[in-house]
């Protein structure tokens, strides 16, 4: 992985695709084979922290908890702060909290109300982009708590969920789209 | 944080104490400021890396969730792989499991069956050492898988909870003791 070219094909083919989880029908994609292999988890934190670094994001947001896994990657990359976007309950300071849809129940995420400062650029990570759902939340809390989104960055997009419909407007980058 | 000398009073000062969470008893050691902070997040990440370095590691495992925001930084610093241990039912391939004992419950994790190689070098990566029950599960995990455990690191100790009892012939690192 010496060159770009080619990378999102180096990419996929780490990628384990698992029939049937978490529940029937659902083809997952297990990115646990690209953590495990130093020069592929290397080269995806360092494209999307080649994003967020275009954006001058002065923090990155990881989305629990996968997203833990990349974005504290991509702002230690960058040299900069990293904030934890949790599961409702998780964080034990002044949150804001903002639920949203999933298929069949309502989900909430939280961050501490001073978890960036107002006007500051702020990059979100998640390892996968879906309906989107999720990293809408995650924006509007950022923004919520005054912060300024830069954009949004996966590993993964899965394009028929159309989930840069959801975040329409915003900037967003994937390394592989399937 | 330009010198060593002072580092855990440094972190110290960031660390936010939290009465009454996740209940009533509890004081919460809350490491959200130390994260947000570009100084402070990299020392800690640099520290518990020059730990692993020392030991040769060839893999960070990072227990969920605030495991892996620190031990995905250490993974992406060394320059190695990162290895998620879940909770119980998140990771989509064949898995190991462990359950222990908290105060009033049993808590189970788990990890991937092909997450390290037999003999391999392995860090395990938590936010903070308390009891040590979930350490030591997550290092029976790793040698269940044949991997070699070569130390636990820690931002934070909580010395009363003898935490290093329970890990006895482990080598441990933590950066600030309470």
């Amino acid at each position: 992985m010496s060159s770009v070219t080619g990378l999102p094909e180096l990419i996929k083919a780490k990628v384990r695709s698992i029939p049937d989880f978490p529940k029937k029908g659902v083809l997952f994609r297990d990115i646990t084979p690209i953590l495990k292999d130093p020069a592929a988890f290397e080269a995806v934190v360092n494209s999307i922290a080649d994003f967020f670094s275009a954006k001058h994001a002065e923090y990155i947001a990881g989305i629990e908890a996968r997203g833990f896994i990349i974005g504290a990657a991509v702002a230690h990359r960058l040299g900069i702060g990293f904030v934890p976007i949790r599961k409702k309950g998780k964080l034990p300071y002044k949150t804001v909290s903002k639920s949203y849809q999933l298929e069949y129940n309502t989900e909430t995420i939280e961050v501490h109300v001073d978890a960036v400062e107002p006007g500051k650029k702020v990059g979100i990570v998640d390892d996968l982009l879906a309906t989107g759902g999720t990293s809408e939340a995650a924006c509007e809390l950022i923004e919520q708590i005054g912060g300024k989104v830069v954009g949004v960055g996966f590993i993964i997009e899965l394009t028929d969920l159309k989930g840069r419909e959801k975040l329409k407007g915003r900037e967003i980058f994937s390394l592989v789209q399937y």
